[in-house]
């Protein structure tokens, strides 16, 4: 029951679900900007979404909808407009879009999601959802998953999907996903995270309640895990929809549900890791890894802390194997340990020796800071909690970009 | 009792105190970088230093002088070496600088205070202390403040320093600072908050109670305040010295210790604004108010959640009225408010009414925050509890300076 990566997979690679996306106007560049993703029959559902305060009126929709519908047709995104902060107006837009998604598909409102991303505080225009509708209705189709994986971005520099097969038997499961996010990603959110929408799609049969625990579970070991800048938005969603169309059901706490819950975290990794190195401007992955920490609470303040560290980010892009940053961030982040016992590894390469420098060569350091990819592992020494973080570094570009930005 | 700021004041306008500063060689680039302020008598004094976990040997020296010491009689100060991470050689020179210092001065090892700024995990070149104590000696004089507020400079781009005087009958008490510290300033801190090195100095004569009580709580309302890039040091030192030759003694509780109370915060706020001004690459000076909040707390995480955000700064730095980051920031900041009743300002601009766009023109709001300074407010309607914070923007300088830093 291992599973692989299919290539050029998409949230149309799981039978029975068909996808679109079209250029409905809400970007003045023109590109496209409107995704549905429609699933044949009835699909069982859960989700996870932004915890801030400002939750924009599609994420309140969608929760309600995790709440109240037994099952999902649907889901319409539009990219150029947030419809945060947006009060009653926007709420009624949101139930809108979905009315008339549902009315051009000839399915319950009820059973569409909807999710939007871009400027903040704007009043969303209906006659381009009925646009978006209306141009996506004739093109949905079984490969049409790479085009609403490009209609979903903002600042994403390349549209971000994948998908994995599993064999059960003579029967084959697979999960397809796509994601978009690069800026305003953060991990310091209980379930989930980032400036993010991902929907995620599976041909299996599960329950709401198996889907909804593994969302959990597997966000928090993915998308959960990284940070571009610190910042979280008002509309982070995440949907995952199980159609059950490759016939096969998934029993609950079987061999069955372990090896499908790893595929999907690997399809969820996988997306994390792209959206790292498609952070704003980025130019580089770095995992931070604290190990032998007193708790899992204090390893993941620490690996926090440097995976958010400016100072850190800045040291990375310049090339700068400044370990005294890393030092400072652990130092601040509020973790419980000994600092005369902390070892720091940049790659493999020995840093820090019982808090003080480790005596390695700068060069040595350097040429591991280098690497477009390389790992900064904390060993407190103190214990046996873990966790990591993926952080990218803070470029001239991110600057640009985010002084630029206006959609 | 009122205050007047003295031009060009520095922590040799209060009588009794001498400074210099020299080049000792910590510094490459052969700029100044070793300083000595002397007071002429025993002083009383009082400190307040970062809470990281990796504090610097000096700074855990000066944490012993406080707790031990009955008074100082001098403070050196490095530029260009931390002494951090150094551990138990480290301890031992900074013990050894205070010794250095002391025996030059024919005065007790443990009247003097040691700080120490720059790069970390170096461990400390003794012969350059030597070198600054014997360059320094000759060179103290009542007119030294200024060369001293010069050689603790490390990413600064000027020199900090103030002095303001009171007037009590017919006697003048002065209050004199300066402080290091444009980067890595972050106000989540407990006393104090950020890398930087501040000695104040003052002829009053207050009881090390007395100082300690005042530090601490304007060192809450001043340099506490401020966020430059969120990231704190292992190095920071908050020193201030009382040496009584005004020949005025402040008693406790009295309405002379309230008006030396408020000019000496008067003067801390005024370096806490320059710090800001002089963050590295800054162009803006952004207060932050959160007002009517539920507590101070949640107005406290709020006006620090906006103060650091890096989408919130990088839109100062493009001069883009962006209130959906600041709502974002808010929203996710854990300050609990009902979004419904938020309103936020620009200046004196309403930009959000009750959680949405309040309609003013985005002209009228670029004109705000095209300004060098202005002002946020965030007004939650929702209690009577304030906090503000000062914030900076985030500029291609910034990332620049951080990302080629090595001292």
């Amino acid at each position: 029951m291992s599973f692989e990566f299919i290539e050029n997979g998409t949230v149309t690679t799981p039978e029975g679900f068909l996808a679109a996306g079209v250029t409905a106007g809400f970007k003045r560049s023109g590109a496209p900007d409107f995704a549905m993703v429609v699933s044949e029959v009835p699909a069982e559902f859960a989700g996870v979404f932004t915890s801030c305060t400002f939750a924009a009126a599609p994420v309140q929709l969608c929760k309600k909808r995790v709440l109240e519908s037994d099952f999902l047709r649907a889901v319409v995104i539009n990219s150029g407009n947030a419809n945060a902060c947006t009060g009653e107006q926007g709420m009624a837009s949101a139930v809108k879009s979905c009315e008339i998604a549902a009315q051009a598909l000839n399915i319950p409102a009820e059973s569409v999601a909807v999710a939007s991303t871009g400027r903040i505080g704007v009043q969303m225009n209906m006659a381009l959802i009925e646009k978006g509708v209306a141009l996506a209705l004739p093109a949905l189709s079984r490969n049409g998953g790479a085009l609403a994986a490009e209609a979903i971005m903002t600042t994403d520099t390349v549209p971000k999907a994948a998908a994995v097969k599993l064999q059960f038997g003579d029967k084959t499961v697979s999960i397809g996903a796509m994601v978009k996010g690069a800026g305003m990603i953060d991990p310091n959110l209980k379930v989930p995270h980032a400036t993010m929408i991902s929907v995620i799609t599976t041909d299996a049969a599960l329950s709401k309640a198996q889907l909804q625990k593994m969302l959990a579970v597997n966000a928090d070991c993915s998308y959960n895990r990284i940070t571009v800048d610190g910042d979280m938005s008002t509309n982070d969603t995440v949907l995952l929809l199980a159609n059950g169309c490759s016939g096969v059901k998934i029993a609950p706490d079987s061999a069955e549900e372990a090896a499908f819950a790893e595929a999907l975290l690997a399809v969820m990794q996988n997306l994390a890791k792209r959206m790292v190195l498609d952070g704003e401007g980025s130019t580089k992955f770095v995992e931070i890894k604290v190990i032998n920490a007193r708790s899992a609470e204090d390893a993941r303040k620490a690996a926090e802390a440097v995976g958010n560290s400016l100072l850190c980010k800045t040291a990375w892009f310049g090339n700068d194997p400044n370990w005294g940053r890393v030092v400072a961030a652990l130092g601040y982040s509020g973790a419980q340990f000994d600092p005369d016992k902390c070892d720091i590894y940049f790659g493999n390469i020995p840093v820090v020796k019982n808090g003080g420098d480790a005596g390695t060569p700068e060069s040595d350091l350097r040429a591991t800071v280098k690497e477009r990819e390389f790992t900064i592992t904390c060993d407190f020494n103190d214990g046996d909690a873990e966790y990591w973080v993926w952080s990218s570094d803070i470029s001239y570009e991110y600057v640009k970009i985010n002084a630029d930005y206006h959609t």
